[in-house]
């Protein structure tokens, strides 16, 4: 059976903000790029599956941060893939720095989709071939978890830009996180509080698309939804401060 | 007399956009960080600098690109400081691919401020701590060029939040970079062509500042000024397509 696999990193100058720890989204981008780098590297990554006219997509992820690193900070991503079932992957990471201090974790499943029907895929087939890759231990936290309706109290209204897009022409992953993010007050985001964010993509969003992101802050928690302008909801997320 | 120093990077998933050719943001991301770590691992980086109120300001930069490397190409970029006065020092860059191809270059020129006052020393008297740091080759390309008046025939308003600001609480430079290249269309953006890119920071913006993006787009080129709601100019720049 496969081992987990372990890549490094390192807080860089631009990854902080002006608490000097390292932001959500540069880890978030780590972990997202791990994943990526881990799958190409074990032949079902995106440049694989699209020679087959096939693609991964993120369905739901959910982050653990106990801290957030200082810039300079060494660290370890490990990563795994514990199962699959017919239609998500669950891949899982613990990041540790460099005194083998967990600091954080998260776990993502992931769906196949057809890129000409763009509808998932039943992974009992062409799953098998990520089937080796399988590790033997569970995720290291509570899988992502349902988000409930959302009630805003505050709205921001966003066009989708260039630099919002990956290489699908879709909104990328961290683009979302990072709308969410910038609806929260700044003392928030710069609390050192443990926190955990769940996120849900629901459908995806294109260049060009007005999206509406609506925030409701609680007590120690702030959930969020993205509404596209053709009226469906793209991204539903949580955040629990602790 | 000191020598090059290089640094190895791969470009990632997330650094493509729909060609799957890294994006400008992400090579312009890379060579800045390769700044932030060269004068740190050399002692004269932005947390030494802090320790004595002092900081570097990014006051000019050009880029070239040939062209932009697909994903997972490897690349190195080479770094040196060619030559300081008293008020910018120089430090130029080279992007070269693994089979010894050099597919870009940049010139970035910075100032020391005082943090207390944020105005520019004179770098005949601190700049000693870097003069060791020198290297006896000239910049590879023209330097940044003055920016003329621009006429912009499109604008965009952008209030500045949480992701666009850096460890200073300022916009950091490759937001502006972004917010300058989203004014765009899309076949100027991912067109195989070369470019060259000079930019010309004038003011900082801050945290909740709302900033109009101009641009004034031409046969073969486009100019930019970003405007604070302060009514001043922060940023001039100009693409230039061959």
């Amino acid at each position: 059976m496969a081992e987990k696999s372990l890549y490094n990193y390192r807080i860089n100058p631009h990854e902080v903000d002006f608490t000097l720890r390292a932001t959500v989204p540069a880890l978030g981008s780590a972990i997202l790029n791990t994943a990526g780098i881990d799958a190409d590297g074990k032949g079902f990554g995106v440049q694989d599956l699209n020679a087959d006219n096939f693609s991964w997509v993120l369905s739901r992820i959910a982050f653990e941060f106990d801290q957030r690193p200082k810039q300079s900070t060494d660290y370890t991503i490990a990563t795994w893939i514990s199962d699959y079932g017919r239609v998500l992957s669950t891949r899982n990471f613990t990041l540790t720095d460099a005194n083998g201090v967990e600091f954080g974790r998260a776990v993502s499943q992931w769906a196949m989709i057809n890129l000409s029907t763009r509808s998932a895929v039943d992974l009992s087939g062409v799953g098998k071939n990520h089937e080796g890759a399988i590790v033997d231990a569970p995720s290291p936290m509570e899988r992502p978890r349902k988000i409930r309706e959302v009630m805003p109290n505050t709205t921001f209204e966003h066009q989708v830009v260039y630099s919002d897009i990956d290489f699908n022409q879709h909104v990328n992953t961290m683009r979302y996180i990072e709308m969410m993010l910038n609806m929260l007050p700044l003392d928030r985001l710069t609390a050192e509080k443990a926190m955990r964010m769940d996120i849900h993509f629901l459908r995806e969003c294109r260049y060009g698309q007005t999206l509406t992101i609506g925030c409701e802050l609680c007590e120690e928690a702030a959930l969020f939804e993205i509404i596209s302008d053709a009226d469906y909801v793209a991204v539903r997320a949580a955040i629990e401060w602790k």
